[in-house]
C-alpha cells in the first residue's frame, strides 16, 4: 500500500534479472535512506548511461564511444576474431586479459526450443569480416551447452568454404575442479580429450 | 573492461541490498537490451521517486505527500498506534489490512553490538503522541529477536507511567507449519503460550 509511484518503481525494479518483488521493495527502502550519497548519483548515472552507451556497429559491444574502445584499440591484433554470445562474455574474457584481437558478438544463440534461427543472429557480418580480412582466425567462446555447441557447429560449417582458421575454447575439468564433485559428462570428455604431457 | 560510465553505474547497482557485483552488471546488461521498454521508464520512475517522496513527519512513512496518506485518512482510528521498526514492515501490516489506526516507525531496533540507544531512535515523538492521545493504545509489532524483544521491554517500559494499553504481536505456530520443521524456541514458547479453546 505504498505510493502508486513507489508501487511502479518496485514493479520496473523486479523485472531485473536478479530480483524479485521484495528483494526490489528492500532496494528501494535502501535508496530513500541514502537519497544524497546512493538515490541521486545511481538515478544520475543510469541517466548518463541510458544517454551515453550505444551499441557497437562493428563488434556489438556496447560502449559510450563507436566503434567501441576495443576496436577502436590500435594494439590489437586484427586477424583474430572472438565469437561470443553476449556483451557480458565479451567482458568475461576481457577481464582474462587473455586475448588481445577483435570481438564478434552473435546475439544469442541458435535454439530450435525457442525459436532462434541464424536470421535471429548476427551471422553475416562475421562472415563479410571473416571474407575481407586475411590469415583470419575465428574463436569460439560460446557456452558449452547444447545450444553453444550447436551454433559453434553451424557456425564453422558456413565458414568451412573460407580461407580462415577455425577454433573453439577447450573443454575440461576447471581449475581447482574436484573429480568428484563434477559432473559426469564433463568427466567423461575430459578423459576422452585428454592431452599427451 | 567496459565503459567507466557502465563499471560506475555497476558498481553502484552492486551497493543494492539484494545485489552483488555479477547480478548489477546481468541487470544493466538486461536494461541495456531493452532500452525503451524497460531502461527509460525505470529511469523516470526512479527520478520522480527522489524528487517526491518524503518521509512523513508524523509517522515515519514514505509517501508523495506530506503527511502521508496513511495519516491523512480520517476513515482510520486515531487512538491505536501500532510500533514498527521499519517501513518495509509498515507496508508489510497495511498489506494484510489487519490494522486500521496509526502508524509509529522506530527507525530501528536498540542493540548494544551496534551501538543503537534509545537517542538513536523517534522514541521521544511516540511518548508524545501517546501523551496527547486520550484511550490510547500502543500495539508493539517488532520482530521476535532479541533486539525486538529488548526494545519492547524497553518501550512498554517507558510508557508505564501514561494512561495507555500496551500490546504486542503473540508469537508461536505460524499459518501451516509443521512442528517437526519448527526451531525449538518457537515450539517451547508456543508450547507454554498454549490458550484455553
Amino acid at each position: 500500500m505504498a505510493a502508486p509511484e513507489l508501487e511502479h518503481l518496485i514493479a520496473l525494479l523486479a523485472k531485473l534479472p536478479a530480483l524479485g518483488p521484495r528483494s526490489a521493495r528492500r532496494a528501494v527502502l535502501s535508496l530513500l535512506g541514502q537519497k544524497e550519497t546512493q538515490f541521486a548519483p545511481l538515478v544520475a548515472a543510469m541517466q548518463t548511461v541510458l544517454e551515453k552507451v550505444k551499441t557497437c556497429p562493428v563488434c556489438g559491444n556496447l560502449d559510450t564511444i563507436v566503434p567501441c574502445s576495443v576496436c577502436q584499440d590500435s594494439t590489437r591484433v586484427r586477424h583474430q576474431f572472438c565469437v561470443v554470445q553476449d556483451v557480458a562474455d565479451l567482458w568475461a574474457i576481457e577481464r582474462t586479459g587473455v586475448f588481445k584481437g577483435q570481438y564478434h558478438v552473435l546475439g544469442g544463440l541458435l535454439s530450435a526450443l525457442d525459436g532462434i534461427g541464424p536470421d535471429e543472429l548476427n551471422i553475416q557480418s562475421l562472415l563479410e569480416k571473416v571474407d575481407a580480412t586475411e590469415n583470419c582466425e575465428v574463436i569460439f567462446a560460446l557456452p558449452a551447452t547444447v545450444e553453444g555447441q550447436t551454433t559453434t557447429h553451424y557456425l564453422s560449417d558456413r565458414l568451412a568454404n573460407f580461407p580462415c582458421s577455425v577454433s573453439a575454447l577447450s573443454r575440461g575439468v576447471p581449475i581447482g575442479g574436484e573429480l568428484d564433485y563434477l559432473d559426469d559428462g564433463t568427466l567423461q570428455m575430459a578423459f576422452k580429450a585428454r592431452r599427451n604431457l
